[in-house]
């Protein structure tokens, strides 16, 4: 198999964890004989300093031709200090995504058992639990109209959806309940919105073409609690753009860690693969990020767009070997983590490697 | 002091839990000798069934009259099972937040040193919390134009701000902050919404004045991720209406349960009261609901509206005495609870209200 991958570094820890991201698809094509071939790309406030466009149409053209996209983070404090910027490093994110009709998120909650300590929930609520989210991620209040009055004193966001988009994405998470615990809870708010309306009356016709699977609607504040007192109570989670952005950042949590989680963007073409978590500009360059998630993103993106199915597990079977083994980056250690198994992001991915070359 | 208090049971468990909240007044009217007289309203469900109007224009006067509102839940599964009925129980309460200008929506997550155990986060994390939300409350996409098109397949809400609907609840919060711990968290989503940028902005001028608030801005992804990962950082959370109703809800299991959280809507003029949670239809009439958030909702009214301190403080202990004496509804139950200390609905206010006289 012959592959070409865009690396899209972007902002803050973006570079360094996306460094270990291609080192383990290198290290993947030697072991397996597939050829992986790398390009780079330019985004977010990396993009905005070197050619004053979050999204340069050179990065836009290569992702259009390459067959997955490996992405770190964009963001950047400079323009979190100031709201009043026009050219922000998000509208490179956000832009790619529709342009590449990447309307499906799927952000798994991937539970290791030797991190069940390391999360502030109890483990005893933890485990068991095996969670799939789809966030919409083209529609929404994302990406509807944005205004300012004249004055400056007023601002508003259209939240908006169309009934095909709730369509494409139910039908996506649906299949995906059918391979797996056949349930799937829908959230939303529809006791306020009537976007939310439309999109619960949506998902109630889909569901009716998949009667195998037990559905349920849930408002989003519910689903906020429900998430932290009842884990283990959801299969797959199916929502809207903005209720899945704050939805899988706390479901983060059950992980243990922001750092242990990789979603996976698909849709209309190539598939884009990055960490859940930001840029962290606090802890960029330091050495201490953790590079788990690039590379679990990487393991989605040889299972999800390469069909590599045991190249993904080996992967993952590496990472549980490290974890097994006691070695922890700082997001992730508890008190059980001796200072000789804590370690620095070169070293958690080095080890990585060793462990999958074994 | 002669207070005129209105009481809206509304629907669900409503009309169980409100009962108890008012049980109290009556006694603390009793042992205080101030003279507190009721009236009764009706909303949600309830009034549709009885008017074919979720907030009847008797209710408004009654609560325009009133020195303040002691509120139940509004909601059914009949609404929520079917997106496309007009007339639903929420825009009752909606309604009557923005009619009575009930801009601030104070949600104090107040932590029972006996209920650490039952939440599903671990009490080390919690120890210590202390967090007061401010929630802006007649804003927002509750609020913004709502809109479907003729084919029904297209719809959305305006998610909007205008910059004095930021201005007044952030001074309210910055003012709550000077008399706690001085520290204030703004929640948004700035890097994607321009509503949000101008809350930002508006938030960053109105901390100006209160340079002794230590002001941190934070996106709603990571704050719901923060509010597990480490909930002592906040003292003061400010967020917007659609925010604040996720977030906060989320919270309540840093309380150990919904059934323990109180709210207080100000603003304009009649103070309105009321727990947090739900009209939990599937528990209704059965005896098993919580009545301790609405028994709270009470002391908030009599601390707020009529500057009760040391009453409402009355109330607090007895609670404190009956959780310390292993008293519990099933919803805080853990696993020290003893059968004859497992209690219901009826039996817990009553408990309450012996330890008041007490
Ligand atoms: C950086 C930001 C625009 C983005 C989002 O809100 O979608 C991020 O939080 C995410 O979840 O991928
Ligand atoms: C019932 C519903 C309209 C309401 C809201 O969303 O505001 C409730 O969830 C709340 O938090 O008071």
């Amino acid at each position: 198999m012959k592959k070409n991958i865009l690396v899209i570094p972007g902002d803050g820890i973006g570079p360094e964890v996306t460094a270990w991201g291609k080192a383990v698809l290198t290290e993947i094509a030697e072991l397996s004989g597939h050829e992986f071939t790398f390009d780079e790309g330019l985004m977010g406030h990396a993009a905005i300093e070197a050619e004053g466009n979050p999204l340069p149409d050179e990065t836009l053209e290569k992702a259009r031709r390459s067959d997955a996209i490996l992405f770190g983070a964009v963001g950047h404090a400079l323009y979190d200090n100031d709201p009043s910027l026009k050219v922000r490093p998000e509208q490179g994110l956000l832009k790619i995504r529709k342009e590449l009709g990447l309307y499906a998120n799927l952000r798994p909650i991937l539970l290791f058992d030797e991190l069940l300590e390391a999360s502030s929930i109890k483990s005893s609520i933890l485990k068991g639990t095996d969670i799939l989210f789809f966030r919409e991620l083209t529609g929404d209040v994302y990406f509807g109209e944005k205004q300012r009055s004249e004055d400056r004193n007023t601002a508003s966001d259209l939240m908006i959806y169309h009934k095909y988009e709730v369509e494409r994405i139910a039908h996506k998470a649906f299949e995906a309940a059918m391979q797996r615990g056949r349930k799937l809870c829908s959230v939303d708010k529809a006791n306020v919105l009537e976007s939310s309306r439309l999109w619960r009356e949506t998902v109630q016709e889909v569901a009716k073409s998949y009667p195998e699977v037990e559905t349920v609607h849930m408002f989003v504040d519910n689903a906020a609690m429900q998430l932290i007192k009842d884990p283990k109570q959801f299969d797959v989670v199916l929502t809207a753009n903005l209720f899945g952005d704050i939805l899988t950042d706390e479901a983060s949590q059950i992980a243990g860690s922001m750092g242990m989680l990789a979603s996976a963007s698909v849709g209309d073409g190539t598939g884009f693969f990055e960490p859940i978590h930001g840029s962290a500009h606090d802890i960029a360059g330091k050495n201490i990020a953790n590079p788990l998630a690039s590379i679990l993103s990487v393991a989605l993106m040889l299972e999800i767009s390469f069909g590599l199915k045991e190249e993904a597990q080996l992967i993952i079977s590496a990472i549980d070997q490290v974890l097994k083994e006691g070695y922890r980056t700082a997001d992730i250690a508890d008190k059980n983590t001796s200072a000789s198994h804590l370690l620095g992001t070169a070293e958690m991915g080095g080890l990585v490697l060793k462990f999958i070359k074994q």
